[in-house]
């Protein structure tokens, strides 16, 4: 792969100088995603629409560089690290909201857009979008679809996959296709749609997406049941799915997760529990209320200590913000973290979650788990010290050990948080030759010269 | 493409004398589905296990002859038809229901489940599968998946894309592989789960499904709403969705589908109305007894004439029976239907509806609708005598102009029922030759010698 000073002159011919920069702060200030590794490109571009995208990427496969599509680099897992130089595409200017239509429940938006944007956009009509990762105050919808983001919303609404129904994509070799429908039904052609959904911007640049929206529940109402055992917290999350209820969140925190947020955020959580559960309902008043009773006697019934109902919007507020603070508050622990996203079939929670505490005490290590209880789906961190090689090697240790448990178990690896430069390794764990090998032969059908997002998945 | 006698022997070898023929008779049998083509493979075989699919396609491969997979043959665009004759792979015998996992709401099947026995099995354990084709009492859960089948409840629920969570597939090389999940979430690797959705059997042959389930609803509530104008009645449901209220479903239908069904299965419609819409209603009691009132006022505000709940379950089975049996009992109207699967945005129903009427008049011709008038999907269907050109080629010049004003307002030209043959040659109206070119490059990717189900989507 070979970038040069032509090249660059040829993209600024194409995208404008106001568009493109070799400086090294500005490839530096896109070198990185929330992983410790960084990276710089060569140049970094601001392509102004597809038509940019599309010449850039003639441009990759002419002269052979690699193109790294990006949105605002809150990635976990290294999906937008420009691994082997070349172009990063950050998408961040394109950035409208097209359309909100209310009476076919559509919107239409250009990838840049802030996920959070979108939700008070469609909630100012009356509209809901239920994907909500953790970073929804800075993600972008493009990188939100590139890697599938989740949230706490998945255990009813499901991810944002569920969500988009058409897409206008740049393929790699530059032809602007537009996939998918703008409807609720549609079967022509392949679902090249969903195939783009979670394939790290490796098979195309997405310049336009159609998302499906909902009516917003007319009601929505928040609890915290505070448990003195994390197992007991866990089994209150399997006897509620098991009762048949579906609350639209079901999140724990642990007690190494509760303290850190309470220390970042002051929201009031209680820093002596062993784990506590942040339970939200929504639908029409009455229904909301009876969901939330029953969740509160599963809650005692299992053995919770305390539930109390979030009384304002403001607490609710509070709550969530303390939830989402988790992941970057970790930090307090020590110098490093690894960050894991597993998922085990929401039986095997209180399992999993002995598992976890079984591997701290063997390994000494200081480990925090937090998450998406509702859908199984547990972010655990290893906290530690890079640059002590014992602790490095017992982290890793650990986490090949709850891979292959929880592999065991009918899990995955990773719910939300992608593949890309820190999973893939582990990749082949979960999937088989076969599978790779097919993976491998899409890519050539998308990328003949591997010139988009190369490194990342499929190594 | 070639098929011998010697082939035969060795698939004879393979799966056994008893799972395999090459008799006429058999051979007819699975010659056709509910398109009005037929055609005769040169052999048919009941696999007993992936096993047996990944030697037939090998053997394909080695011998270059066609296979085509095939579920019931419900298919309403000749998806299963063996039109490059070979094998069919009858997988009806691989009809087990492997697990009902009440704690995780997953279901594992194999593909040759009837969709209406997976719908009783799941109740009695106070479950629901969602999808439900019209032929669910008799079409196949693998069939569902290969053409992405919907039904009614996808307005709430959604279709069978979004109900598959991971296969066990035979690729067109023989390959046995596994893909998805067993759990809500997961995005390890391209999701060729839901690239096999909707494929129609190109791209490889599923063997085993596991499928998301829900909890069922408490309550389900069923309504007949009567309207003396087909455009009021399109307009409520307008209304209803923009009013925020989401029913399970909102199927219409229009007179001449109202006396054909009432004559066919004597449900006690009204056979004088211009239009019915059937509601249905589910969740909690409260919640659905309100929904239900405020759609009643919906409907009466719109101008409907009558407004009716099903009173018991008797009624509400006799409802869907008469609606399920339209498609089937439109033969009373003449020897031949050219039937149709379009999708519009919701909003636009009454300017089809308005459509569809100003058509019928200019041609002469007999034009029947009805469908799932929530999500936008109308079947309309042409009766037509076929050995008369001129009624053919206004038949044919009315679908070309639908077609066109589908897609025109933003919609589709199939909703549910696939591409297969009958649709191939209109496809290109919808995607482009750039889109359709990817596709080849993804067949080519999974089937090189291009053996299975050839002739379908791609022609």
């Amino acid at each position: 792969m070979a970038f040069s000073h032509q090249v660059f002159k040829k993209i600024e011919t194409i995208v404008g100088k106001a568009n493109c920069s070799a400086d090294r702060e500005e490839r530096l200030c896109y070198s990185y995603d929330t992983t410790p590794e960084a990276v710089y490109p060569d140049a970094v571009v601001f392509p102004r629409n597809a038509d940019d995208v599309s010449s850039v990427l003639k441009l990759a496969n002419q002269y052979q560089f690699a193109v790294t599509p990006r949105g605002a680099g809150t990635g976990m897992t290294g999906g937008s690290l420009p691994v082997k130089g070349g172009v990063v595409l950050v998408m961040t200017r394109l950035n409208r909201i097209i359309d909100i239509d209310v009476d076919n429940l559509i919107a239409v938006v250009e990838p840049g857009v802030i996920t959070g944007d979108l939700h008070r956009a469609v909630a100012q009509k009356g509209l809901f979008y239920p994907p909500d990762p953790s970073s929804s105050d800075f993600c972008t919808l493009g990188g939100n679809a590139a890697e599938c983001a989740g949230g706490p919303k998945a255990v009813k609404y499901g991810v944002t996959r569920d969500y988009v129904l058409g897409l206008e994509v740049v393929l790699p070799t530059g032809e602007i296709i537009r996939t998918g429908v703008q409807t609720a039904k549609g079967v022509v052609g392949y679902d090249v749609t969903r195939l783009m959904v979670g394939s790290e911007g490796t098979l195309g640049v997405i310049t336009r997406l159609t998302l499906r929206l909902l009516p917003k529940p007319d009601l929505v109402k928040t609890a915290t049941a505070v448990f003195d055992q994390m197992e007991t917290a866990a089994e209150a999350v399997s006897e509620i799915i098991r009762q048949g209820i579906v609350p639209r969140a079901i999140e724990y925190m642990d007690n190494a997760s509760i303290r850190c947020a309470e220390n970042y955020i002051h929201a009031g959580l209680p820093v002596d529990a062993e784990a506590i559960l942040i339970i939200e309902v929504d639908g029409s008043a009455g229904e909301t209320e009876h969901s939330m009773q029953r969740i509160e006697a599963v809650c005692r019934a299992s053995g919770a200590c305390e539930f109390k109902s979030a009384a304002t919007s403001q607490e609710t507020e509070g709550l969530w913000k303390a939830r989402k603070a988790v992941s970057p508050a970790l930090f307090a622990y020590g110098p490093d973290k690894i960050n894991e996203d597993i998922v085990v079939p929401r039986s095997r929670i209180p399992d999993m979650v002995k598992k976890i505490k079984a591997l701290s005490r063997q390994t000494g290590l200081t480990m925090v788990s937090f998450g998406h209880a509702g859908d199984g789906n547990i972010h655990f961190n290893i906290m530690l010290d890079k640059r002590l090689p014992e602790q490095l090697q017992k982290a890793h240790q650990a986490i090949d050990e709850i891979f292959d448990y929880t592999l065991s178990v009918g899990g995955t690896i990773s719910g939300e948080h992608g593949v890309g430069t820190s999973k893939s390794s582990y990749m082949t764990k979960e999937i088989s030759p076969e599978f790779l090998a097919l993976m491998r032969r899409i890519k050539s059908a998308f990328d003949p010269a591997g010139i988009l997002n190369p490194g990342k998945m499929l190594m």
